[in-house]
């Protein structure tokens, strides 16, 4: 059992405790349980500006026409709002796109977090033949063909050439940065305790006390342990081929165990779940409530709920849309169609 | 025929008297065919900031994957660099998708000018089966459906419901900033004569003499009238189905007839001509001499004319990438596999 799961159980035993401990206004003891998202440090500025373009540059795909930012847009919080995403021909991905917004306080990436790190998650894509199609070796040699790319990976590099471990080092640099702070949550956790209105604390009140922090913890309401997908129900869109975590530990235990997503910004991450089944959050609170905690949320306890995970939307990353440097004579063209 | 056509004949006699008339720096006397990108006028904001969510927002499109961005791409020149463009279920466009910079300059839009300006264009690619694959209809429905986007549309138009004429019209405002001054060209053109290096001059000569400006003059150095691929050799690539401006003329005079591209930017609006066929700017220029004006360019004036036309990248817009307002419950979802 890793750290962070032995840290969610303690949560649930926590929770309950305090649960039982306080009825009222008992915040305070799980304020504790969660943390704002902070501004990212040691940030390496030429590494971000670099990975900002790789982020946006179709051309890492065989088509020449999905980039990083197609599946997880940050013009619509970091995700494509698709069931499953779209890849190279129009092929249906297997599972719903996680935002990148705050990847970086995830225990790993991926639904079934197959990828410690955001760097190790960058190559994924890319060499997905169901996903951006291309190989890390034309990718390379379509960003050896372009001097000013060349010239920009030697500039924060200090090397001749690139290679995928800087290009994949790059996007993980820029997208540490994605991070959204100051949400109202945040606000109140920072001891703006008039942040959240009466029926957001609340909700936050029953988020808490209902057990949805078990899981839902730290600073990212989440990202922090795997679960099991239908606790105390079973989950009807659990399916074969997407299993989850026992992809990667070979467990048969781990089966339809996901990572448990983070709630930041999740009125901007719909549809929900990692199958994407739930359109809208009332929804997926109800499943929620039914298939992990056996418990039935009143109409108005649902609304409550949803206007509390509201408040975690924070501040959207706002930056420049990147200016690409053009592909040269020698550059090889996308293959859209073959 | 149309006054640019007139105008554009005129040029063409002008350009030839000019050519025989002066050999040396006979430069002044062709740069009044042209004139300088100007930063646009009477600009309404509010339609800018609306138009440019709007112009990033795949909900515009039936699979919730593809906005106007997607092919013409701001961070590529304003194109999707494809031979032809990708649409709804991978669906291969019949033409290749022109550039959106500078797009006001011109007399009509699309290739064939079927439509007369900016907002009849923006309406075409939501409802065309092959491309966004939506409707008018739909996209209201979805746009009525966000309060955010409801009250903005409201603040800009002062109307309580958006409709497709306000969508069209926002669109057409945000590109009409999309404008790209300062080139080292225009620079020249403004007075600063030494902007351009003795290559891109002896290219500039030979842009004129040659004859290029009979079709490529003006602010856009193109944009202004339909001329017909292939005069003095045929066009191998014309085929059936994608004639150009007879299909809106009915007139077979004007078969095989397209817009006269901008060679604004045309260093980043890669591959060439209205099908795409020619990938670097040396062949492109080569089938041009060859094609329209029966003249061989030698290498070295092959490059000097590349070098002339690289003069023509301006300044591209730089604005930050616009955070769309999230659906609400009600929002028809995307039907990307459907």
């Amino acid at each position: 059992m890793s750290a962070s799961r032995v840290f969610s159980r303690t949560l649930v035993s926590m929770a309950v405790a305090t649960a039982a401990a306080f009825s009222g206004a008992a915040h305070a003891q799980f304020d504790q349980m969660y943390a704002p998202v902070a501004p990212p440090k040691s940030i390496d500025l030429g590494k971000v500006e670099l990975g900002k373009k790789l982020y946006f540059d179709p051309r890492l795909s065989k088509s020449g026409f999905i980039s990083c930012n197609s599946c997880h847009n940050l013009s619509m919080g970091g995700t494509d709002n698709i069931k499953t995403s779209i890849g190279d021909k129009w092929q249906q991905g297997p599972i719903n796109s996680p935002t990148v917004l705050n990847s970086s306080l995830n225990l790993a990436q991926f639904w079934d977090g197959r990828a410690p790190d955001l760097k190790a998650q960058a190559g994924g894509p890319i060499a997905n033949p169901g996903e951006m199609a291309f190989s890390h070796t034309l990718a390379i040699d379509m960003l050896a063909s372009i001097p000013a790319y060349v010239r920009e990976f030697k500039l924060v590099f200090g090397k001749d050439k690139p290679d995928i471990d800087q290009v994949t080092e790059a996007i993980a640099e820029f997208e540490k940065t994605l991070v959204t702070p100051n949400s109202k949550f945040d606000q109140y956790l920072l001891g703006h305790k008039e942040a959240l209105n009466k029926d957001e604390l609340a909700g936050y009140k029953l988020f808490n006390e209902s057990g949805c922090v078990a899981c839902h913890n730290g600073p990212n309401l989440g990202g922090n342990s795997f679960q099991k997908m239908g606790v105390v129900e079973a989950y009807k869109g659990n399916k074969e081929g997407v299993e989850g975590r026992s992809a990667v530990s070979g467990k048969a235990i781990d089966r339809f165990n996901f990572k448990v997503p983070t709630l930041r910004n999740v009125e901007l991450t719909y549809p929900y779940f990692h199958d994407g089944a739930s359109d809208t959050l009332a929804q997926a609170v109800d499943v929620m409530g039914r298939l992990q905690l056996g418990k039935t949320f009143t109409k108005q306890e649902n609304a409550q709920v949803v206007a509390f995970l509201k408040t975690l939307t924070g501040e959207q990353p706002i930056f420049r849309l990147p200016i690409l440097p053009p592909s040269s004579d020698s550059t090889p063209r996308p293959t859209p169609f073959k």
